[in-house]
């Protein structure tokens, strides 16, 4: 089976401010054959990678990995924002184009040799996505794979995450 | 296949303050076996009450909402925070122990007949799930039933949601 899955993105002017095309997927998550083949081609790509474990950061991530890593058989690991996960953590900073935020993984979520695919549904800056990989690494994983339903071009994330290796099942250029 | 799902829980004291205990879903999301049994249970509940469209608060109740709505082939609608929805909205507003929270949904979300389970990990006070309860109503669904992974019986969300059939896996009754 093959679709465009274009046509389930709703692109939306001027949000959340002017000039910003917002790219939203809701559309997507309500048709259940299009959601299953886009959640499918993501799952057979992080397989490809031989990916162990799941990340996705909270959290429309969350929309993606949880049904992917069930798809593989493999666990799911929350990349959270602070103060949500209630055991030992650790935490990563990063700076977003006002003001900064944190994610955090639990520390026992991640154990040497783990092989990772990070899903998101978007790859804009790539902000996010370099301080969950951080988080990974220092706990001893290596990220084998990112995974997006959406790229941004215009955006040139895959600049700041160009050590890795990409996949996103649709792109937009610009507005 | 049955098994004991308590034992993917870690039950953390005084978090986030002094007398909560929290109940942590983390070791049921990294173990997909426990996990993929968990989200059977749900879907086939929701299965047995005829749901057409399964939606979920966020942003917990994302994790379990889409592998739901994919095993049972239905649409997804996420229940979110104010300002992520960019298309028309609905909305309510309820109350908090400390303050208060408002939930929106796509006002395209929910049509005239739709069928609905409402899933979330945890059912405590039960003022998110009647918000959500409420907006589904206003769109002209009808709610079939609430799905949940843990209940608190202790903080009494069935008399909150005495009008709505529950199913929850697991029970804790206290400290």
């Amino acid at each position: 089976m093959t679709m465009d899955l274009h046509d389930y993105i709703a692109s939306i002017p001027d949000f959340p401010q002017p000039g910003i095309t917002f790219r939203d997927i809701t559309p997507l998550l309500a048709d259940t054959k299009a959601f299953g083949f886009a959640i499918h081609e993501l799952a057979e790509y992080a397989n490809e990678k031989g990916a162990t474990k799941i990340v996705a950061p909270e959290s429309r991530g969350f929309l993606l990995g949880t049904p992917m890593a069930l798809e593989m058989g493999v666990g799911f690991v929350p990349a959270r924002k602070p103060g949500k996960l209630p055991r030992k953590t650790i935490s990563e900073s990063y700076t977003l184009e006002y003001g900064s935020a944190t994610l955090e993984l639990n520390a026992d979520a991640i154990e040497p040799g783990d092989k990772v695919v990070v899903v998101d549904d978007l790859l804009a800056t790539g902000g996010t996505i370099a301080a969950t990989n951080k988080l990974i690494e220092r706990l001893g994983g290596e990220v084998v794979g990112l995974a997006f339903l959406i790229e941004l071009t215009e955006l040139q994330g895959r600049q700041v995450l160009k050590d890795y290796d990409i996949r996103a099942l649709l792109t937009y250029e610009g507005e």
